[in-house]
């Protein structure tokens, strides 16, 4: 589709105290700009009163852009009710819990499926689009904007919750027996017997709870997406962008009724970038650590299995007015190049300017409060001009793998609520999916390899596609899936499943079967126990190379083995009676099991037996990953992400691609530096 | 009543995905199961819909533990209502605030005392009682579950609240003067301006509405049980299960309604039973260490002063999902064992299998999900048949007591709004009526002695009963109980005075003594002013022999001397002015006053000086108690709290009941490990 | 107007369970009481049913105060609203959000501005004042009580706000462009569109609606004091007490309706007091550190730029059951030492006694629970001789200053919702405007120099008045007040500016010019990034003398030198590329930029830098501060805040105050001592 990355900001020049849209556009230029966003955030602007509509505005920022070839993606403005449509049906506001209203004065407070606010919606909608449809600067659509922020508790959302569980159960007997709803009392004599959810403490009711949540978001984008094609042209596109984190959201679901995903992943620089990574800090809607910026990227990919646009990234600060960490020189290129390596076809700042009022004043933009460039713009010209050099080189790239990983979202929704892990302290971890997930994917990444998310609905039990699939904390699953699994294997994959896959059934009922559920007998070990633990706890290997330190953490299954071999045991007068990781041949491929969270060492240990890296002795801030061109060809990506100057020897013929010479073998890193490789043909 | 402890579990066969009745009471009697509880969770299945019953389902049940030779409790299942009683009646919902209603979806969400629920109450448990009371199965019921969860704010309860006030006041200048209402304006000029216990922060509101939501636990229960009664045979008993951690229960009161206490203790297995307890983790409605595993049970036997039913206490994990920690091997039969030695006649395990379904999915029960018998069950299945071979002798124990503690609730509740103690951090330590309470507790355990517990209520002034009472934190008492201290300790008794004994009155007005008022005098001390301490505050023994890091804590009277004599002073340059601990004989007894809240070295060597333990030079992990059997043998209980294992000499002849064989003076227990001993006859 | 210190304490006879007035009475004379304050929080004492007064229970009070030649500040109970008040108008009460009351039961629950509250305020004030006002005892009035508790989001009050709104802007066109609204689609098409505090996220509106809170304060104190003037003698003062931490108040404004200042300063007694100060306590409605008893004294000073009355601080305890810290001997000397220093013309101690009832019964007062004398009242009585000793010397003393700092209460508004720093976790730091103010303050203490602060409001320009002018976090300010900075360094005064300073205008609108705006070009420096840091980034002085563990800490400016001397700079591969503090000749003037908040040691350093003290090398603990008392002369107070007893050698001749004798040139101090010496007239 393009010839480059894309390369931008959202840009809002309507929230300028000055006129300053010429020299806006000509330093955007002059950084090899080639998109900007607009217009996604002020329906009040856009419609200042009830039906009276102010549309012209926009017109000289596209055809500003044009005129300089900066493509255009175009906002609904949906996501910011205007105050007099909020006065007028005080009805439509969202509820938090029953009858608790969001207040007024930020953003997304409505209930985005009340009538009263599709009504309005949608003519704001068919205006803006009409009107700017054809301008020649509009690549695509964004509808909405990170949708799926709240838990809706509406009446009407709830009487269709009700409806919905009547439509799929058919009677509440059904409803009775699936959802065991004789504990505590709590069986329905008629639809009217439901309880709202905010007192539920039911997982049962909670899976579908969520599932109908994310229903709601998917519906109300894929409403607006059909809108918007009825004036769109054949070459521009719909998309949204996603806030990974939000709770109403599967990212798979929702992009289907969308033509590309659009992301939007912010990590926290200066020493958030350190690898290894050494921090405690936890992860949020910003990540912390090298290895949780690849995982964003990745999750990214996985949602439509397809190169993704990034349409929010960090500028100069993230997020509140005590929480600003503008990058070290050559943090901004990195990040950019390695969500690029992953499939990155667009690289949109938020934002160009800075905002002068507001709730994101300190959000920082690409230049200062001043409006002066400043030490970012600079960075950000630098890899303008990197884009550029590179071109269509690494424009469409698909980003290598060399494991999968299996991803779950009803899982993830419902160990929010019911949370397998705790904190430290011994509170619940709310992210307790992740705290599984995580500990793999930063294995296989701190031991070099690279990983494919796939999510269960996208699994199709292909070894070819995935050799090695790594499956935790895949809590609800139906036997169908378990029954795939363990296809996957004999039909010779190396299926590499951790603590909690298989559990429970869809509905979240704990199976009946000696666990791991459907998995125990090819995998050659099982469990009827394990224990949460709060301190670490010592393994020794048997069956592979340990370095110092590895331990499980957090979880740890009781397993009893019946048929595997024993890779790493347990230094604990407890829990030494059981192995941590076995493995086993089953048909032609392979099923390990992992009994433990396993800390960094262990995981990295883990995945170095799995696969060897590509590149081997690197230095210790030095990563290397790599992808597929359009064209065919090996891209690598080598990153140092540290303060100290590296010396590399490269194991074979390669050509750098930004400095476009060869490089004779050798590469020498900058702090926080980042080197673009092409290797020759084959 | 029984010729063996009572060995058993809650069983639910009506949770059950499949028909497994038969092998359950199969595997239960192969454990040497002699009681299950059933019933008590399952409204919604005994009717249905309004007034439609359905009371056959459980009658296999009945006949195949019957069959078994296995006793039943029954339960009246008013803790949960169904879901169309809350459909039909809102107002029924219970209100944590003032008009604030509990969410419905878990249990216990209802106002208990509303006549529409007492109503539908009365009804399903005369259907229950009436068609089961015969059945010969059935020795005992249980009414309701676990009450007093809730505070209760509704409309209903708070206008009693305030008849029950002008009942007992009868004029409103009376309750303003016995109040002390001048303070900040608070004069009421009539009964409706009394404000609602929302926005309350005067003590003395709060010691009357802390007892009248407690007298509305009582009088429900009471209500129950006098229905139950009309049915129930001669030989049946009428119990509830009490949780000691629920806001709205006075155990004493509430027990004297009943025929037998019986509760509910959940502990913290793994390292939450090591001894001596060095974890920081602090109490709830779980305990955590030993020593408090012993409290829970002196707590229970307390209630009535006799020995008391265990209905519900861990399985294989408490609580929820992130807090499974099955027991090590042997703690299971350890904790049985000691709550056993303190007065229980019955372990009931919470409970036979684990639920595949609901919020307690994770509440591990004796079996696994998968139903199948596993390393619990082994362990249950030991248990039960030591119990079998000690048969008669421990079924009936009266706990020995070394040191007699005085519990007051009242004092417990008012410090809960009230704390004198606060957290490290400086935040209010809501639990400091044990804060001081524990301190003294634990002191006793680890010098090897043992405890009762009185409540005020039953304090008779007896000195052959208690020839040492321990006095902490009694802050809410009448003159009159103050002067039977006095006249305790004149009478021979040793009194043992903790920090806030006597400041307040019965209405929690500060009296105007000197302080400890009432007992000043003859315990030879006065203080008129304290201060909390952030960081422990080293002492020195002038009088009694003290190990290494002893100190006080959290808290410091300002001790004058007046004729004690110092035992423990402060090494501190202001503190150091006063004594920590003194003493003085006083009448043919004697007064000792601990001005602090003694660390665990500080408070075992006061206790070591009060009493020497029965047998001295035990093993670091190693406990011994004692009880006497109904025929009036001393039985003793040694444990071994630890992961090594010990040899024991013993100070005398004893038999070994378990092994039933003679001891030859020595004892060798493994890791944690369980001995009992019976001594010869003198 | 007074011989001496006024000295005294709040005094509730009413409150006490027997009669003890003439015993109280002269107990107090017998410790040179000189003032009580009473009557403040009775209102349904007053009047006990709607519209029933009971005016004479206080004239003995007043008639024995006067006797005993004992002051009388005389209160009006507005602050307690009777329960017949509250119950007759439920819709007086005050709402903490929109629709949300606050409970009854404790005391300032009222939205104060509502006319049904001041018709029956009023009706009370009148009726009190009138009966009293010419009692030969009272020497003036406090009306109300530490006002300013709540914002208050009552219907009215957000009306009145919508309508101070449209008077200031005059149009919504208007307040749409000023407040940017076009944000978020915030812009609104009529008055009616303005949503309410509760869900607002936009900083322009936060800065009204705080100001507009203040200003209900000011309103309702200045109301009050009207009134009270129609009754109240010519040689009588009004006043109220103030609170500094409450939310809604702007002391300098609030006191210009008033006569004089008064002021309720508490603070953590023990090692609390300790200097230099090593805890980590924060800062609250009590103070932690010696520096931060002065800063509060300089606080109360600032509000009328003259001597101001103590209407309230520490007795024995100050605050909840938990927090019982009576001081160490010395230590209540020592403080009211230090506020007399600083210009306090009375200390008054809450409270006389100590209650018996309410939520204040751990409130320590002069007297415990007992009544009886202890510990405290002893000191109070060596304190009371010493004031007599001092007599008018030091009765109305104009504290010295070496540096002033400007003080601005919207900047600490907006920083309570938008901080700029963080808490070491993370968490935004709601007293991040104190964090930078805070850290210049103390290291002017620690340096041994004294402070002036000035309000914004109060700032002349005067380079005679304050000739070194210290101005952190200076974030909202107008452009007048910019310039006027400029021209004061221009003028020949020492500007020290600090972060955040000239960031926002007074709008809270991030301004489009350079950093530190309109301040940059005079500094010679400027900026346009920034970053918080979680950990200390340590410095190295090029221009001035620096102690070990000097550092920049929580923030860093960019800064860029062009034209300014460097004097440190960051020793850290980032931010090591910019300059921590510079300074630049400006005019007759200098203006020095402080790029961080300097920790303690940098702090310290850079104001022995800026100006020597005017004693130095004194003992660690040790303080000196001064005055000039009303006939000139300059008094030195001398403070040992340590547990060290200290000799000193003074730099001149003096004669020491309380012991009514030359100094001989030596000092020496016992542990927590004081001294008050008298230079000779030179």
């Amino acid at each position: 589709m393009h010839e480059r990355v894309l390369f931008g900001a959202a840009y809002y020049h309507e929230y300028q105290p000055n006129d300053r849209l010429e020299l806006d556009l000509d330093l955007m230029a002059e950084a090899r700009f080639s998109v900007i966003r607009v217009g996604e955030s002020v329906w009040s602007t856009w419609e200042p009163e009830n039906g009276r509509f102010d549309l012209d505005w926009l017109q000289p920022v596209l055809d500003g852009a044009h005129s300089r070839g900066i493509a255009v993606l175009l906002g609904t403005p949906t996501y910011a009710v205007p105050p007099w449509l909020a006065r007028l049906y005080p009805e439509i506001t969202g509820e938090r819990k029953t009858g608790q209203r969001i207040g007024w004065g930020a953003r997304q407070e409505v209930d985005f499926t009340h009538p009263g606010f599709r009504f309005h919606a949608e003519r704001v909608i068919r205006k803006i689009v009409e009107r700017y449809a054809d301008h020649p600067a509009v690549i695509g659509y964004q509808v909405d904007n990170e949708p799926g922020n709240e838990l809706l508790h509406n009446h009407g959302v709830f009487q269709r919750f009700v409806d919905s569980l009547r439509h799929k159960y058919g009677d509440v007997q059904t409803l009775n027996d699936e959802w065991g709803l004789v504990y505590w009392s709590h069986r329905l004599s008629d639809w009217a017997d439901l309880w709202t959810p905010d007192g539920n403490v039911q997982p049962q009711y909670d899976v579908a709870w969520r599932q109908f949540q994310a229903d709601q978001t998917t519906e109300f984008i894929g409403w607006q997406a059909d809108i918007v094609r009825e004036y769109a042209r054949p070459d521009q596109f719909v998309t949204t962008c996603i806030a990974y984190d939000r709770p109403a959201v599967a990212d798979d679901e929702l992009v289907r009724r969308l033509d590309l995903t659009a992301g939007n992943p912010y990590y926290s620089m200066q020493d958030g970038l350190q690898h290894p990574h050494a921090g405690s800090a936890s992860q949020g809607w910003t990540t912390n650590g090298t290895w949780a910026l690849y995982l964003s990227a990745d999750r990214m990919y996985s949602s439509k299995q397809s190169p993704f646009l990034v349409t929010e990234t960090n500028a100069q600060a993230i997020g509140a007015p005590w929480q600003n960490r503008p990058a070290y020189d050559g943090q901004w290129r990195q990040a950019a190049w390695a969500l690029v390596s992953r499939g990155a076809k667009m690289i949109e700042y938020w934002h160009w300017h800075t905002l002068h009022f507001g709730t994101e004043t300190y959000w920082g933009g690409v230049l200062p409060h001043s409006g002066q460039p400043g030490r970012m713009y600079r960075e950000v010209t630098q890899l303008g001009a990197e884009f550029e050099a590179a071109g269509s080189l690494v424009a469409d790239l698909t980003p290598d793998s060399d494991v999968t990983m299996l991803y779950s979202t009803p899982s993830k929704w419902l160990m929010q609520k019911y949370p397998a892990l705790a904190h430290a302290d011994g509170s619940p971890d709310e992210r307790s999916y992740h705290g599984f997930f995580d500990a793999f994917y930063r294995g296989a990444f701190d031991a070099g390899l690279q990983v494919r998310i796939l999510h269960t609905s996208q699994f199709t039990g292909s070894v070819q596609d995935a050799p090695v699939l790594v499956v935790p904390a895949l809590y609800l699953a139906d036997t169908e899936l378990l029954d795939q699994l363990v296809a996957y294997a004999e039909a010779g994959g190396h299926l590499v499943v951790g603590p909690r896959t298989g559990y429970a059934d869809h509905e979240a009922r704990a199976r009946t079967d000696v666990q791991p559920a459907k998995l125990a007998a090819a995998a050659g070990v099982w469990y009827d126990e394990f224990s949460n633990v709060s301190v670490d706890v010592p393994v020794r290997g048997t069956g592979l190379e340990l370095g110092t330190g590895a331990a499980g953490s957090r979880w740890i299954d009781g397993l009893t083995v019946d048929g595997a071999d024993v890779l790493v045991g347990y230094d604990d007068p407890h829990f030494g009676r059981w192995p941590a990781i076995t493995s086993r041949a089953h048909g032609s491929g392979r099923i390990t099991y992992v009994g433990t969270v396993p800390n960094p060492a262990l995981s990295a240990a883990l995945f170095r037996w799995i696969k060897p890296a590509a590149w081997t002795d690197l230095p210790a801030g030095v990563t290397v990953t790599s992808a597929t061109s359009a064209d065919g060809r090996r891209i690598r990506f080598v990153h140092n992400w540290s303060w100290d100057s590296v010396d590399l020897k490269l194991p074979g013929p390669a050509h750098d691609v930004l400095a476009n010479q060869p490089t004779n073998g050798k590469l020498d890193l900058g702090p926080w530096d980042v080197r673009v490789l092409v290797e020759p043909d084959q």
